[in-house]
């Protein structure tokens, strides 16, 4: 029986100016898979620690992607899997990406590494459209990349890796309120005004120029987003007065993390990243809600094996 | 009397992918601009050739931007105008930013160069907004600065020179049809999708990635324009015709240039772009529209003092 131990990172995604195609993984959280080679066909979750995910490999992104895998190779091969679940679900944090991402990854490295890790990126998406009704890749392309992502077309599906030159450190704080992804994509307008697109275009640009350039100051200017905060930050209660702490803290720039509750901010100092954090969690505290608060740099190298 | 001959430069602008936030300055065509400091107070325009502009300097994208310089310094200072029109009107080449830029480096220089290139953007801005109803600076900015630029913003203004790590040609089609900037923003749509929001922000991130990288297939796949580009061409005769003339012989990319009637493409080989020029004119010879060919590496002075 063979068997892998993966770690795969929680993810960012939208990254403020970059709805649906930005995206950048961190060191931690993250979730830890165990993948074992069986003789009993099929794919079976043994093993569900730390949140109360279903067993039905069908219902579970780790089940689906791997599922997919092993079809699209044509293998009869038995898959077994654990999960250890490392992160809050439905933070905001790419949780179904990242047990997606490390069971893909694991059960991959079983196989012989048949695929790259970006040719594994279409079974997680997969996997993602059964989550949450969106085959988005945002959260599951830098779970397998690393590193910090562009999404610059879904059909065809086309991803760059973008070069940072700039050592940035990230605060997550994870407020204890659940937000679907689905409805938070729900209540999105579905038209937006051409100022909107100047705005957002720009932002984006300017986000990718200044982390190519390792430009802090372009990168602090370039992370707004004009499009889908105003809306989803009424999901979040106290939302503002959060990011404001992180920004009166020093933050280059604070928005929401993926569809939320989560809020991510970045900073160019491991200290400044940990004052961010401790003015957020004040903010948050203020409103009598539980959070949870994770400081990590950019994680560079994606899922590893343990 | 002093005197100051100056060569503008012709731009291109939005890029495909970046409507009102990019723009790049070409070597030929350009203006010429004759400045000099006189007596007489005010701002004369002595001749203008080339082209059948107002002589009242209210009314010339040239008078105004330097009324409005002179009036920021407080100048009592009498100038002196020629214009030299080098190309066509209403085509899309940032025609009216030219003679504005010429104009303010020209007179800037006269008086010691108060103010650097950047800083004269703004009252380039106040004569696009005269002559056309919008304060864009998509074409003033890369005529002042030369080379790419990204508008991260127009409210602060924000302007990000993009270094380019690839040898780009550029071939210009002028088909003979004249499109008035306020009108060709007039028929645009107030409200887009947000399908065509994610795919907008792709590109123009991917454009500004492949241009920093200098990856030329990057740059290919995103010269794409989802927004603008179905409206306006709807505005040019033959335009598909003549941007799938310039696709099949082997153009990187091909749009629409500002708010044409020029198209753009992009080449990596000076003799790419020669063979494209001619498939292009041949596919706008089709439709017996006249046409005016140029061919240009991307200009990364700005205007130059002659």
């Amino acid at each position: 029986m063979k068997e892998i131990r993966v770690f795969a990172p929680a993810t960012v995604a939208n990254v403020a100016c970059g709805f649906d195609i930005f995206g950048f993984a961190l060191e931690r959280p993250g979730d830890l898979v165990v993948a074992r080679l069986v003789e009993k066909p099929g794919v079976t979750l043994t093993r569900i620690e730390g949140a109360a995910l279903p067993y039905d490999p069908e219902k579970n992104t780790a089940g689906v992607s791997v599922i997919r895998l092993l079809k699209h190779l044509g293998s009869k091969s038995g898959v077994e899997l654990e999960l250890h679940k490392q992160m809050p679900l439905g933070s905001g944090l790419g949780s179904s990406a990242a047990s997606a991402a490390g069971s893909l990854f694991a059960v991959n490295a079983l196989l012989g590494n048949p695929f790259s890790p970006i040719e594994l990126i279409p079974f997680a998406m997969e996997a993602e459209r059964m989550a949450c009704g969106a085959a988005h890749a945002d959260n599951v392309a830098p779970a397998l990349l690393g590193g910090f992502v562009l999404i610059r077309s879904y059909q065809p599906l086309d991803m760059i890796s973008i070069p940072i030159k700039a050592e940035l450190h990230c605060t997550i704080l994870h407020p204890r309120v659940e937000i679907k992804t689905e409805e938070a994509r729900k209540i999105l307008k579905k038209e937006i005004s051409l100022e909107q697109l100047v705005a957002q275009t720009g932002n984006a640009s300017g986000l990718i120029a200044g982390l190519m350039q390792g430009d802090l100051p372009l990168i602090s200017r370039s992370l707004q987003d004009v499009v889908v905060e105003p809306i989803r930050a009424t999901l979040i209660p106290g939302y503002y007065e959060m990011k404001e702490a992180a920004m009166k803290a020093g933050a280059l720039g604070c928005s929401i993390s993926g569809s939320g509750p989560s809020l991510f901010a970045l900073s160019a100092h491991p200290e400044q990243a940990h004052d961010v954090g401790q003015a957020m969690q004040a903010a948050c505290q203020k409103n009598d809600l539980e959070c949870d608060l994770y400081l990590s740099p950019i994680n560079q190298k994606g899922p590893v094996i343990l």
